[in-house]
């Protein structure tokens, strides 16, 4: 297997941590994506999609999307369980693991692609161009901060995003904590109980993957 | 168990097909989207985002998230199969089904509540209000578009979205492609693959549910 990797986005480092509390080493191949290599001819062949992380399997079949890689490992490298352990719990992880994305991730990537000069007519992933909108950062913005608010209320309940163990949801909320702070986009204030659960799962060594 | 629910928005049409795929009846209890029930006090104690549909099993606990909810029915009830039935079947299953929902649904949802008067402070799901912004249907619409331009490529190789069977991800994207059309935010022309298996979905039993 090899990932097709860039080290300062969020989406493979989702893979990466993944990976890391799995104790699983892939090798990996960069794809600079300052440089727009995911808009190439050869990327696009990879994934039309235009996006990293892609996994390659040595039979050469791709799986080109970050969730579906992490399934895929789970099911290859069941322990430790990082898509919940039963049904119940299965639900609610990929409930909180959605959320994390739909009202989270998102939400900063809005913010932060269209604040961004370098994403000028890049608002979007893909091989499409998409003009920045000015009003996306400030609504970004709004949604970043709500959505941690929720998420703080959330971990005054459970210790992690989706219950008692450590799992995917905490893997996406994590990230997109650490994107919107290193890109300015939201500044936690006020928030107690994600400001614990931050400081817990940034000391798990995963977290530097 | 029973599923809020509204017949009119594609989430919920979303759980009912998987439902009745599975051959599965469940109670329905109705919000009434139209007369923003799902903002009400009495709702957002059952699920603060404010969106349809949510599970409610018979302990009283809820899983409140469309593809969760889904999940949760096949471990229940795994045949037919429609998350895949082998590890890098569900990767697939699970890639296409995620690419319907940021790349499709998200893109007519985009288009649809940015143009429609009724979303007028209500361009996003959930409790806060968000103003519409028309630089938005027009992106919707095109995303929605080169979407579509990419499902046809692929349902020229494969008799369904993930492949040569039925899953999850054919699900997601003829809701998709209603509610693209039903909304008037996209007229498919020239796209012959889409057009022959939307047909053949659309013939299915499910596809009234």
């Amino acid at each position: 297997m090899k990932l097709y990797d860039f080290p300062m986005a969020p989406n493979p480092r989702r893979v990466r941590i993944f990976l890391a509390e799995k104790g699983i080493a892939v090798p990996k191949v960069t794809v600079d994506l300052r440089a727009q290599e995911q808009l190439g001819a050869a990327f696009l062949a990879i994934n039309r999609f235009a996006t990293v992380p892609v996994l390659e399997l040595d039979d050469g079949r791709r799986i080109a999307e970050t969730v579906a890689i992490c399934r895929y490992i789970e099911e290859l490298h069941p322990e430790p369980r990082l898509f919940g352990a039963d049904p119940y719990e299965r639900a609610i992880v990929e409930e909180w693991q959605r959320h994390g994305e739909f009202d989270g991730f998102l939400a900063v990537a809005e913010a932060f692609r269209n604040a961004t000069p370098g994403f000028k007519d890049r608002a979007l992933t893909g091989q499409h161009g998409y003009a920045q909108i000015p009003e996306l950062v400030e609504r970004g913005r709004q949604r970043t901060l709500r959505f941690f608010e929720i998420l703080d209320q959330r971990l005054g309940q459970n210790e992690f995003v989706a219950g008692p163990r450590y799992s995917i949801a905490d893997i996406t909320a994590l990230v997109t904590y650490d994107f919107a702070v290193g890109t300015k986009q939201y500044a936690p204030a006020g928030v107690a109980h994600l400001g614990r659960w931050h400081q817990a799962v940034t000391a798990r060594p995963s977290a530097r993957a």
